[in-house]
């Protein structure tokens, strides 16, 4: 892929429920319940624009959807922001993409006047390629929930400066 | 006060909106976001009923509110549940109404099914009675997150098994 090809864009459209909702579930890597979720919240942006604090930025190329992540201020925080989701076409795993849209993500938080950016995963072996990915982006664990999703199942809570 | 005297509720109703912003403002843990915040919860439990994921204790002496908490189940979780507020009428303090509300709070999630329920907290001075409370009443201290609230002002996450 020409890594010149992507366009960013940050405006949510009507189409990116559905799109988005694709995306999370072809995946893999979540749920059904996540999966509504995920178009949850793109649909949560629609009907109440920023005030619903879900920022999200798109990869496309040539206006096809190739990924996309959700992120936004934590209410309560001076200057602490959530990473909700990062999501890639499936088929183009390993090529970077994830790590473009992370660094884009950091960006505009940055901008927006995060100093931190948390981000949550899984213990469970199936996320260990999400956890090696954070650890290589310059995210560190911040804390372990034991049991949290399930017996055995904790939350990892991990964490990168941005400032 | 009579210790026979609490009676519990656990549907709310709408005047418990303003109700529970009183107790709030006038408790002078919360600010005026906060506040705002446990207001919304109440109206927001009226609006989506049990879907909205807000549960209600509400502790009463012949219809007047002394307290309350909210809670619920953590979304994507097995068993896992939040305690989001606890609110007590300032003038009773130390005479062991919000241990009460707590404990009848551990029932009822337990009854619903929660394996542990998590509390948040800060790191700030200003709530170490809050800390004390929960250390007192069997919670343990799961994770710290550094700088979450301001420089210095840290997020402690606490938990209690109930099972």
């Amino acid at each position: 892929m020409n890594r010149a090809a992507l366009q960013w864009r940050t405006e949510p459209r009507a189409q990116d429920a559905p799109a988005v909702e694709r995306l999370a579930a072809e995946s893999g890597f979540f749920n059904a319940e996540e999966v509504a979720v995920a178009r949850e919240l793109v649909e949560e942006r629609l009907a109440k624009g920023l005030a619903s604090g879900y920022l999200f930025v798109f990869a496309e190329e040539q206006g096809k959807l190739l990924g996309y992540a959700c992120y936004g201020p934590i209410a309560g925080t001076q200057a602490s922001w959530d990473l909700y989701w990062i999501v890639v076409e499936r088929g183009l795993r390993g090529q970077g993409v994830g790590g473009r849209i992370l660094a884009e993500t950091e960006r505009l938080a940055r901008e927006g006047g995060a100093a931190r950016l948390y981000v949550e995963t899984s213990s469970r072996e199936q996320y260990s390629p999400t956890r090696r990915f954070y650890l290589s982006k310059g995210y560190g664990l911040e804390a372990e929930l034991r049991d949290f999703y399930a017996p055995g199942d904790d939350k990892l809570i991990l964490v990168k400066d941005l400032v």
